[in-house]
């Protein structure tokens, strides 16, 4: 039986590691430091986590020598400790120099990784007993690392490792322009917010716009049905599943519309989808998990193992959207009666009573309205006051709302906006809240949706919704009609005129 | 001295001028009867403020024939009287049937205007002493109509008589259609009203998308400026017009998003537009009826010649975008100071107090604040119990809100959504609506500008704007941005799936 990882410190290489090595040779004077793909969010976000360092191989340079190249590249900025071969008076593949920034940071080679991008450097890791990943001029150091922990721990653990603050530099250089732009002041509104929310998030001043997109609709089932909570039944979950796969929903429709695609994943439909959807659909990602809930009127709705799956179904998914060159997510959901368990959801972490955050979904009389009440509160006494995110999701979440949680923490780690639709969303986003506090900076709020709850969750978090258009389909449809707008929130920032430039006089002083 | 036209009468022929002529002894029971163009919505339009009859050259027809095949078609409902020569024992072009006609409909000849595609037709309205316009295959009786109008009483007068009511039964297609598409009822929220309405419009279930569109920015400066009532020089005006033709302001940003075009309109600014933009930039128009309006605080801002004139100025630009093409107008505005004319309308027309419709405009100190809400108090003072829209207008306007407002109720006649920005463009929506009371079912409002008399005036004409972003830009960028919203509303009754289509099973019975 293996050991969980306890990782405790990350050490990385410097010269093609962290930033581009330059011709041997180069007086230290003129050496730049350019960092290798994300590198410096990267190396922000891991060192919220762990302690970091790094080890360099030269025959010339000390650590203060070594730290006056990175200072200003914003990487030194995160690097606790920086050791090179003059320090300890050694040259790779010789350990010491890893043992030695081991010692500062206080970590056990079996809590350490080491980050490098030769042979020599594996050789390293393996003297002194680390573990080792490999970057290198297509691998950034983040993807390094992240390769290794989701082998360790698997894809959600691993994103949320890299999870990092918003940039600031980005931030005040896309918070000045604006100021300087043919307008007064603020008139923009809360499309200048949302440019320098962009630019924040990209660390990138001016940010790139949002596209192409990338739709993720998760479908799962739900138990809690059988307490009839909702007026559909159940099989429609699974022929909507089919009606995404040809292109004839609403957020196919708005898909279009953008030039986004539209990818469904089943994490836990109950409907077998052989006879409603051709074996090779490419739009559909079959990661069913189990086959629906249990209800969670009587029972958790599924044990934590499942909750955890599901959660890494929607980081992989992530992942693999931007990968494919998506520049922004959106969150899409389809399960008859999820409505139920994300409002059990939004109570257990916003601490509202059930009847001020359950609404009438796709729509319920006063009977199933109280009975819907009823089964969240029946739900929540029974969790009691236990609040651990996974159990909380596990006894009262769905499968597609987990799942989007790991997608929205994925995205958030891939430094991509996360444009949030309506209250099966909002419930994703507090369980990703709980599980990675920093991903919420990455969310864009894109619709407030009609149930209660939406506004309880939006609420909590301190997210204030782009559209209010009486929405309450999901699916992604609020989310997906805010694209646009967030587009031009980027476009103003990139192509808008200054005042000197534009030879606009500005206000009196 | 010429008399102005007292209109009182319009008679059409039918074959090649209402309906398309069908082959010489096609059997009666074989007509179809096929309206030309938009012919039932431009009769529907002027039966509300003309009396209307047909006559027509037929040998073997009654009245109560040709009504029977027009049946059904739209047009009958509207025609108020047929006469055929087999009624009256006469072919054309005895202008017996005309005589007739008028005879019925109790108007003199010069009360009447008669509208035929042929030679015969004017010789029969000439015989007549009635007034003639010439239809035909490339021009609907209703743009025959227009023209004459335009000729006698101007652009403004001419779209005035051709805005005609919503279209109840692409309506009601529209709305039957939303119910079988595949998704709860009403759970599209407003995006359902928003594509019912395209389709009213339109007269065409499913509607238009409202691409491409075409946005329209009018500048002019304001005498009010002197009192203090703005921050900004006035020379920002013209500046910012050359800003539009170089296309660097924010709302060239958000038209090339949208593949909108953005023509710029000069009613009324002050500087020498010479010195700033090349004098054969195709997106400026020069129509400087005046260069600024007085300040309205102490006299009107401009004589109800000018103002006539701004709104003819409007109603033309209309016409020539969607005769370019055009599926939406969208109202842009410019010009320093022009928060205090809207604001003072908005009182005037809405009955509010002046300080609960005065905003801060593009940002001002509470000090020049209370010169503003003084500035309006004192013109709404000299104003006294005076309603009539064009006295207002007059008194309180400022050319670009004249123009905006020809704008609108061009566009409704020509029957294109018209996309509304904000307070500027709600100020002249209120005077739209005082000139044309149908005009406002064609205008959709974008966005809620911050200005309170935005919502003030939205209010009265019971709109709910789609956007609240918290603009207060004007240029048309709320409307812009609303944009895409409005597309979407199209697309969805143009392409969603229907429940039977899908093989979706629908809620519990």
């Amino acid at each position: 039986m293996t050991t969980r990882l306890d990782l405790r410190a990350v050490v990385f290489d410097i010269g093609d590691t962290l930033v581009r090595a330059e011709a041997p040779g180069t007086p230290v004077a003129e050496l730049r430091g350019e960092p290798i793909g994300n590198a410096i969010h990267e190396l922000r976000a891991l060192a919220s986590r762990y302690r970091i360092g790094a080890v360099t191989d030269t025959a010339v340079m000390t650590s203060h020598d070594v730290r006056a190249v990175l200072r200003g590249t914003g990487l030194a900025e995160s690097l606790e400790v920086i050791v090179t071969s003059v320090d300890v008076g050694a040259t790779k593949p010789d350990p010491r120099g890893l043992r030695h920034a081991l010692y500062l940071l206080g970590a056990s080679p079996a809590q350490t990784l080491f980050v490098g991008d030769a042979d020599c450097d594996e050789g390293v890791a393996a003297a002194a007993g680390a573990h080792f990943a490999r970057a290198g001029a297509s691998r950034s150091p983040g993807d390094a690392v992240r390769s290794f922990l989701t082998a360790q721990l698997g894809p959600l653990a691993a994103s949320i490792a890299l999870v990092g603050p918003l940039d600031p530099d980005a931030e005040a250089a896309a918070r000045y322009h604006h100021d300087r732009l043919t307008k007064p002041r603020g008139s923009l509104g809360r499309i200048e917010a949302l440019g320098i929310q962009l630019a924040a998030i990209a660390g990138a001043h001016p940010p790139p716009r949002p596209l192409p997109a990338a739709i993720a609709v998760f479908a799962g089932d739900h138990g809690v049905v059988e307490e009839e909570v909702t007026v559909w039944p159940q099989e429609v979950t699974g022929q909507m599943v089919a009606n995404f796969v040809a292109g004839g929903a609403a957020i196919n429709v708005l898909a279009r519309q953008l030039g986004a695609s539209v990818t469904v994943i089943d994490v836990g439909v109950t409907t077998d989808l052989g006879s409603l959807v051709s074996s090779d659909a490419p739009q559909l990602l079959r990661h069913n998990v189990r086959p629906g809930t249990a209800n969670l009127a009587t029972e958790p709705a599924m044990s934590v193992a499942d909750a955890q799956e599901a959660l890494d179904v929607g980081t992989t998914v992530a992942a693999d959207l931007v990968a494919s060159g998506a520049a922004a997510l959106v969150t899409g959901d389809m399960g008859i009666g999820n409505t139920t368990p994300s409002a059990a959801l939004i109570a257990a972490f916003t601490g509202r009573h059930a009847a001020d955050v359950t609404g009438r979904g796709a729509g319920i009389d006063d009977h199933a309205m109280a009975a819907k009440v009823g089964v969240i509160e029946r739900a929540l006494a029974r969790l009691g006051t236990e609040r651990d995110p996974m159990t909380v999701l596990a006894e009262l979440g769905g499968l597609e709302i987990a799942a989007l949680a790991g997608f929205i923490i994925g995205g958030a780690s891939h430094r991509v906006p996360v444009v949030i639709d309506g209250v099966v969303a909002d419930a994703a986003l507090l369980v990703a809240a709980q599980l990675c506090p920093p991903a919420t900076a990455f969310a864009i709020a894109g619709h407030r949706s009609t149930e209660p709850g939406a506004t309880a969750a939006l609420a909590h978090l301190g997210l204030e919704p782009l559209l209010d258009l009486g929405l309450r389909l999901g699916e992604g449809s609020g989310a997906a009609l805010a694209l646009p707008v967030i587009d031009a929130a980027a476009l103003i920032l990139q192509q808008m005129s200054t005042f000197d430039g534009a030879g606009v006089t500005t206000k009196h002083p």
